[in-house]
């Protein structure tokens, strides 16, 4: 049985925080039911790239779980909604703070009718402080939560993290504090709210950065690609593209040295200690650029594989996809076909367990409504469990 | 009680991915025992900043924990481990597979001794698959994940996140693994394995780039600071920095418009629909920036608040450790000096729960072995719970 097997998550979130934090707790075993909208649903339904009409990005990040549609303002659907409530061990939702309290299902009243549900909220400031109830997107949330002012160039302008790190990462902390919730019922009988920020989030992933700014009084600007205080540790050019080095001390620059046919940088005064190479950093990458361009990333990660020195292509994201460890790890997966439905591709499930068997497959992403009739049939019967 | 009150996790990572996930725990309310190597103790002791000759690292991610040193090849300390290993809800490693079970500590050996015992383990590649064994740093799995390839610049460079995301992602991975572990524990009693690779948790962040390379053939390149396919979705420049203007949809885009004194482009035809922004997205930066660079970013903020147009500055860290959002939700929290030892800073709890009281000071950073009596008086003492 998986860790969260008998576990019902009613998730009213849309988009990707909300959803991501479900997607976790449906890869440890807990059964997910997405109460959409009703016509148009998530929002993310309509979001590109298409398959036959449907969206891969819904797809992916909603494999598995099943669909209803409720309207929370309309009698006859909340009476639905109210029964899924006793039935739910974890409610999910991410509208801006006040939205579930106008509609009834504020925190402080499912808790007295409830006392065993679990009330996780994503915003994108947060229940509290003076933003709170503002809306907040991811790019909203890397600026100003600094992770941007330490990612691009040297000199060059702000980047935003290719992936959406603020909705990620908020939905990550809000299925830990789900799961620290459910482990605390079990001794307490009692549920708990979570009030998870994405701007909160994006402080907490800042290790490095917040000791510089604090111990020194200067906070860290942009290196590209290199490690600001070590080095060698950055991409380097092959023939055909990037590759990283990461030589963190003397031993592994020697063996770098070593292994690029030039043995006599180790003991140059130039670059025979990490503060000399840091000094030097730009002459030591034309140095080393100048032996790299020479051959094939393929051949320069072998031979500094061969060399103990940690080292990597910069793949892009077709690459990725074919990587034999991610394929070994059962981490790309398909996400299952509907009938007469396209088939789509998903990241599998990156939690390894002895507990819980390895996720070769997700199940296919609900159509709107489309579990509405099994979802009331699993109501009206006995209380134990989801179906 | 905090959800983890009177969980002991004993502790055997270094540097970041362990750590980060001790701390999680920690700041869930469990207790931490940090078993580190006699003399030099966890690798980041020597990094820098120093306050006082202390690690500003080292102490924001090991605050409240406790330490003591072992050498686990030494009888005397393999017999101090073994009592904890008793006591223990959770051992946490970094090793590479392979050392826990030549040190004679590995699952299977474990599992059958103490069945109760969670075993969580990270590592750069996970224990299975050809490269299980390999090492890797943050910035190796930052680059084969394909997180570099989607962020910099358009036709730039790929360039490294500047949080340390590699190893971030895989503690966040490892804590949830642990907590559903927890979970599971109260119903059936038994432990589990949880196996993270570093590498895995990089492809399961990828949202969107996994959708759109498998739905169009095509790998999503780098586009700087802009949303991909959304605009105006970007930072843009102020006469004192940069702020981010997120307008997802024409209506956002209107009230845009009319905020920045333009109207009229919203029924320019060049503007008039997100896809006809797409096109001419170059156009409309420098338009949009033309207006932005005349005034300062807080004034651009205000204006586009009082629209409710998405916007934020993109802040560098000491803006952000200043963010008034950010301290009243107790996000930047000081670390207490221990006697005669510097305070520092680090940042507060994000998961906040109405179970848990909020975190409003982190206790100091442990000094090596500092806690060794207390820790034996207390293996010596009645089995129930930590101290």
């Amino acid at each position: 049985m998986a860790p969260l097997s008998g576990i019902t998550i009613l998730d009213l979130t849309h988009v990707l925080a909300g959803p991501f934090c479900a997607t976790i707790l449906a890869d440890l075993g807990a059964h997910v039911i997405k109460v959409e909208r009703p016509s148009t649903g998530d929002d993310t339904r309509a979001f590109p790239p298409f398959t036959n009409g449907e969206s891969a990005y819904f797809a992916a990040l909603n494999a598995g779980k099943r669909s209803i549609a409720l309207d929370l303002k309309a009698e006859a659907d909340r009476q639905i909604f109210e029964a899924l409530l006793a039935r739910a061990d974890v409610l999910l939702e991410n509208y801006r703070p006040g939205v579930m309290e106008r509609l009834g299902y504020g925190w402080q009243d499912l808790q007295s009718r409830l006392p065993r549900l679990i009330y996780g909220a994503v915003s994108g400031f947060g229940h509290s402080g003076p933003e709170a109830g503002k809306p907040a997107y991811d790019m909203v949330v890397q600026a100003r939560g600094g992770v941007m002012s330490i990612t691009g160039e040297e000199g060059g302008p702000p980047v935003r993290v290719g992936a959406s790190l603020g909705d990620i990462v908020a939905g990550m902390y809000l299925a830990q504090g789900v799961l620290a919730a459910l482990y605390d019922r079990s001794r307490t009988g009692l549920g708990a709210k979570i009030d998870i920020s994405m701007l909160d989030c994006q402080l907490a992933i800042q290790e490095h950065s917040i000791a510089i700014t604090t111990a020194t009084g200067i906070p860290p600007g942009r290196t590209g690609a290199r490690h600001p205080t070590i080095t060698p540790f950055s991409t380097y050019r092959a023939a055909d593209g990037f590759f990283v080095i990461a030589a963190g001390n003397d031993a592994l620059f020697a063996r770098l040295c070593a292994a690029l046919g030039h043995p006599g940088w180790a003991t140059d005064p130039r670059f025979a200690s990490n503060a000399a190479r840091c000094e030097h950093v730009a002459l030591l990458k034309r140095l080393i650029e100048a032996v790299t361009l020479g051959a094939p990333c393929a051949e320069w990660i072998a031979t500094l594989d061969a060399a103990g020195v940690p080292t990597g292509r910069v793949q892009d994201m077709a690459e990725v996809l074919r990587d034999p460890q991610l394929l070994a790890r059962n981490m790309v997966v398909p996400v299952a076909a509907r009938p007469g439905g396209p088939a789509f591709t998903a990241a599998g499930n990156p939690i390894k367990m002895s507990t819980l068997p390895d996720l070769r497959q997700r199940g296919p992403a609900p159509a709107l409504d489309a579990d509405r009739a099994a979802i009331l049939g699993w109501l009206s019967g006995p209380p134990e469990g989801a179906s």
